[in-house]
């Protein structure tokens, strides 16, 4: 799995590509701005396309959001594998972080489905689970070097990727500063200090997030 | 300014209490899952009331969030009141961000009410500001005892308080321990240390919110 998108049928004709394009870039802005709660009659309405159209191309919602997606979903997997070819493991994580809550703050719709409980996507399921494992990884070898604290887990991880999506409430225009500022303040936070306090439990977000079903 | 709600009209007959209330547990549930995106119709339809109906008892939108927010503005006041008051500010500071952070996460439409740059709501802009005042003094008395890292702003909070909007995406049941293992970790990356980096420039998210007019 690599986040393309293979399309088996043949080529679209020029009207049935507009239609697509048109439906990926109405798709795309609503679930940017709303998260994956936008409905398909919202999606056909703002594409000014029929339902029929809609589904003839995209016959789930899942596959709308798979090809949606497709960019992001790569670009976050180019994150992971730069942060992790660091040979500083605690500044691959940095990079990680702060590069993965730009990406973030703007669009709900991608951590909605990054972090899905139930996504029935396996281009989604089995990306989450390699990319969990690499960060894992990396966090491993930033705890070794004495600058990630000792008690972070990936559930950390989840909960920053949540907040950069609360982010996503602040003017368009403020939110790539918004997020870089949240990176550094999260980021004062995960590093290993004698400060630092007890954590208290945590919730397992991850945990539900790869009980997931493969397919539904 | 104290968050009551102050009705001028007689009291209503039993019926009449009765919509009312159905409307704003409607209006509860709806605002606090999606933000104030949901609208009056939908709120109608929840509360399986009409239209007219709806807007007899709350002739605005904002009639309607100013009425369905009072008790947490109330207990936002609180948890700031106390904070304030404890004799060890970094410990009053503390206990504002993880008791806020509690009656955030839960409740996209609390954070988006208090938040939102035109509200049109006197009851949110007058305790606003009074309320961004009061933090903003006990953020200066928490520096002074070298608690508090000295480049922390009210903006910080202000994403603080945006990023626990977005940990609602938690199933309901984790929510208290998303909130408090975040706030926990927020807190530690707050505290001045000497190994804290330097922090990028900052969103105007308070100054935003303090430009909103006072009246629409």
């Amino acid at each position: 799995m690599t986040g393309e998108v293979t399309h088996k049928a043949p080529p679209l004709r020029a009207d049935a590509r507009e239609n697509r394009d048109r439906i990926l870039d109405a798709a795309r802005t609503l679930f940017a701005e709303r998260g994956l709660d936008a409905s398909m009659r919202e999606v056909a309405r703002a594409a000014e396309v029929g339902p029929a159209t809609l589904y003839r191309r995209f016959p789930t919602k899942q596959a709308l959001i798979d090809d949606v997606f497709a960019d992001e979903l790569r670009a976050c997997r180019q994150i992971v594998l730069d942060g992790c070819a660091d040979p500083d493991p605690w500044r691959g994580f940095a990079s990680v972080v702060e590069r993965l809550s730009v990406l973030n703050v703007g669009n709900q719709g991608f951590v909605d489905a990054f972090m899905a409980a139930n996504p029935h996507s396996p281009a989604f399921t089995e990306h989450r689970a390699d990319l969990l494992h690499r960060i894992r990884t990396l966090a491993t070898r930033a705890k070794r070097t004495g600058h990630l604290r000792p008690d972070f887990v990936l559930d950390d991880l989840g909960l920053f990727l949540l907040a950069c999506r609360g982010l996503s409430a602040t003017a368009p225009a403020n939110r790539p500063l918004a997020a870089r500022r949240f990176a550094a303040l999260a980021l004062d936070g995960f590093r290993a200090s004698e400060a630092n306090g007890v954590l208290p439990r945590r919730p397992p977000l991850v945990a539900e997030v790869l009980r997931a079903p493969r397919s539904g």
